[in-house]
């Protein structure tokens, strides 16, 4: 029978690559993965939960109404808190641009991500990307049928000058009324580390705006700020686009509690212009009417007391301290030529072989690193197919945020071994 | 500019109506919402929750684990409880069927839902739904460009006579190729109350699948057994469709543990035949890669401590009780003329008018209840917009589910009154 009756939708979604590394780190109890983006276990917040959950739930005030429907759109305290987070991390007056009214709660930032896709963008059309970029986010255009276009990125964030060029082909090839936005993971970039600068912003903003007119409609700046919480001390994070004068009708702002309180409680949000905001809270209405209450309730405890704030600090001398055992492993371990910098914050270290040196699931190198029982992220499943380019498939992610200090000294080792191998 | 540059979907995408009454609940205080589909609060198993939470972060095995990332399929014990359950409440061998590879775990069973219409519809696919039915649904479908047509609904579920009618003359037509499923609210249907047969079940699947050549593809019958749990005691629920011989294949069964156990924890669940399963998973990959780990270990201990079976026990009894409350109470103050049935489960009670009071949002009806306070679901807003039939305006959606038993007496009360009004 034809497609088995399956939607178009089913029929270019394919299994992600990711599903297939984690099986086999199910097969292999001794394997040592670098892969993974989880966050680190022993740091995870039980015991303040425990304590938070039961305030909460232990108060006749409280207590039904965290295991009660909330609405779509979220639980006003917590869009509240997360409004004035956001406004201070950004340092700026802001004003109604930091409204709560703009706070749409999610199922972790990726909800939002794809609701954005959503809202804006049909089969075929165009979205400008990072190279390399949020993997999963790749997934997500390819369900929606989109067409991404990678930009080079720099330390500290996507090259203008190769921003501005696209821009100038896809008028020239009269495909700018297709593009609808720039995807930016803007802090301690997964994969690479990169952090967009400010004035990167601001400037990718103003060319942006200047291709409108050509374009017959807004091209949105889409900031995934996951990682954002996640910078190491003494590391300053620059404000988030929505700081940028005059820009904040186009920046669609995602952020997540996940990642820096406990992946386990899932709960993102997104910062939305209209009419984007009113089209995806309509929209989360017909996904699943609103992020389970009770985490969200949790989460505005964790805030309202400082529990989440005492987390995060503590969280980022954690991950500094992991990430510098990754880095003195892979300082002692890897052969002189591959190039990597050290991380600012987040969980990721970005490693560039030598061109000759494939690092693809099919290559010598990821094999022989699955035969040492180690496991990376190959750098190619980070890049959106992109005609324009050759897709780069000489680099690898390393995470530091689940594996043990142990695991990690011992990971880059046995990594460092197959390289060895492979270049010397 | 053109559109903002939404998408179709974006652009589709209507306020669902019930945001708006929504809206009026939180501008009246002294309003008595007969119209949300909220549980019962003092009911909620606040004592229960925060029990099982300690429980689950107090130990160093568990806690930790639950607040960290799961897999998209869900937790494996919770996936494997559901399955077992379900093949309990089915009483049936089952085998391959009750599988816990074929259960996806999803944010309540709406995301369910929304996850089965992206898999097999594209827009302008045909979907049979019940006349009327859950009007979330009517809003998904309105999100995918889908066209719905209504079969009229009978005490023991949809007018097989109907239903075949309508698949011949979709044939006639040529549409067949575009339908893709029929969608019944199995148990204690939402908005009417109705539960379908299993001998209806039967029925309905041999009949679609006589019609699966002239579409060329396989036709589904998604089953939401929403409400399931909720039968009053005494009341011998029917197997669900899953337990057809032979029909395992195009059955899809969409359950929840929001609606049985806590609206706040936000659980849903899929049974799922290849190869929907497959993608109904890679979906979820891109939509938020999983639901909250802590609320699934919360609720698979719910479930192996026997917590959630005892809740559920407590809750037929509360809502049998809440329902003979309204049940007395419409006896007392309706008039006559006003056709109902006493409900056997769930959370509403459906009230058909004569023909000539119509129940509108825009009818005296309705207004005149605004004034006195008391609100409830017109019933147009539970049938989808069919070009078939007209349709029909004078029914009326009520639920005893959130308000207190005071309030039910209270709102049928000032109903009955307006009802009197206009009628005698």
């Amino acid at each position: 029978m034809k497609h088995h009756g399956l939607s178009e939708i089913a029929r270019r979604t394919a299994e992600p690559p990711i599903a297939w590394l984690m099986k086999l780190t199910l097969d292999k109890p001794g394997l040592i993965s670098l892969a993974a983006g989880f966050t680190d276990n022993p740091s995870l917040p039980v015991g303040e939960t425990a304590g938070l959950l039961r305030e909460l739930l232990g108060s006749p005030a409280s207590g039904p109404q965290a295991l009660q429907y909330g609405s779509s759109a979220g639980d006003p305290l917590l869009r509240q808190l997360t409004a004035e987070r956001l406004q201070t991390l950004d340092q700026t007056p802001g004003g109604e641009t930091y409204s709560p009214g703009r706070v749409l709660m999610t199922n972790g930032s990726q909800q939002l991500l794809y609701l954005v896709a959503e809202c804006l963008c049909d089969p075929g059309d165009i979205v400008l990307v990072e190279d390399p970029t949020y993997f999963v986010f790749l997934g997500t255009t390819q369900t929606r049928g989109l067409i991404c276009r990678g930009l080079r990125i720099e330390p500290d964030g996507i090259d203008l000058v190769h921003l501005e060029t696209t821009l100038e082909e896809l008028k020239r090839q009269g495909l700018l009324p297709r593009l609808k936005l720039l995807y930016l993971v803007s802090y301690f970039q997964n994969p690479t580390g990169a952090t967009t600068s400010f004035e990167k912003k601001t400037r990718a903003l103003e060319l942006l705006k200047r291709y409108e007119r050509a374009a017959g409609h807004p091209i949105y700046l889409l900031e995934d700020a996951a990682y954002r919480e996640l910078g190491f001390p003494g590391v300053l994070a620059p404000a988030s686009a929505l700081a940028v004068p005059g820009c904040s009708g186009r920046v669609i702002y995602a952020g997540t509690y996940s990642k820096p309180y406990a992946t386990g409680v899932r709960v993102g949000f997104g910062i939305l212009p209209e009419p984007l905001y009113t089209i995806a809270l309509r929209l989360k209405g017909n996904h699943d009417f609103g992020t389970a209450n009770l985490l969200q309730q949790l989460l505005a405890r964790a805030l309202a007391s400082g529990a989440f704030a005492r987390h995060v600090k503590g969280l980022r001398e954690r991950y500094a301290a992991k990430a510098a055992v990754m880095v003195k492993a892979v300082q002692r371990e890897f052969p002189e030529k591959v190039e990597w910098r050290p991380p600012e914050g987040g969980l990721y270290l970005w490693a560039r072989l030598p061109r000759r040196i494939r690092s693809g699931i099919q290559a010598r190198l990821f094999k022989s690193a699955v035969e040492r029982e180690v496991l990376y992220i190959p750098g190619e499943l980070c890049y959106a197919d992109d005609a324009v380019r050759p897709k780069p498939n000489h680099e690898m992610r390393l995470s530091f945020g689940g594996a043990s200090e142990t695991n990690i000294r011992e990971g880059i080792h046995r990594l460092g071994a197959a390289l060895h191998d492979l270049m010397d």
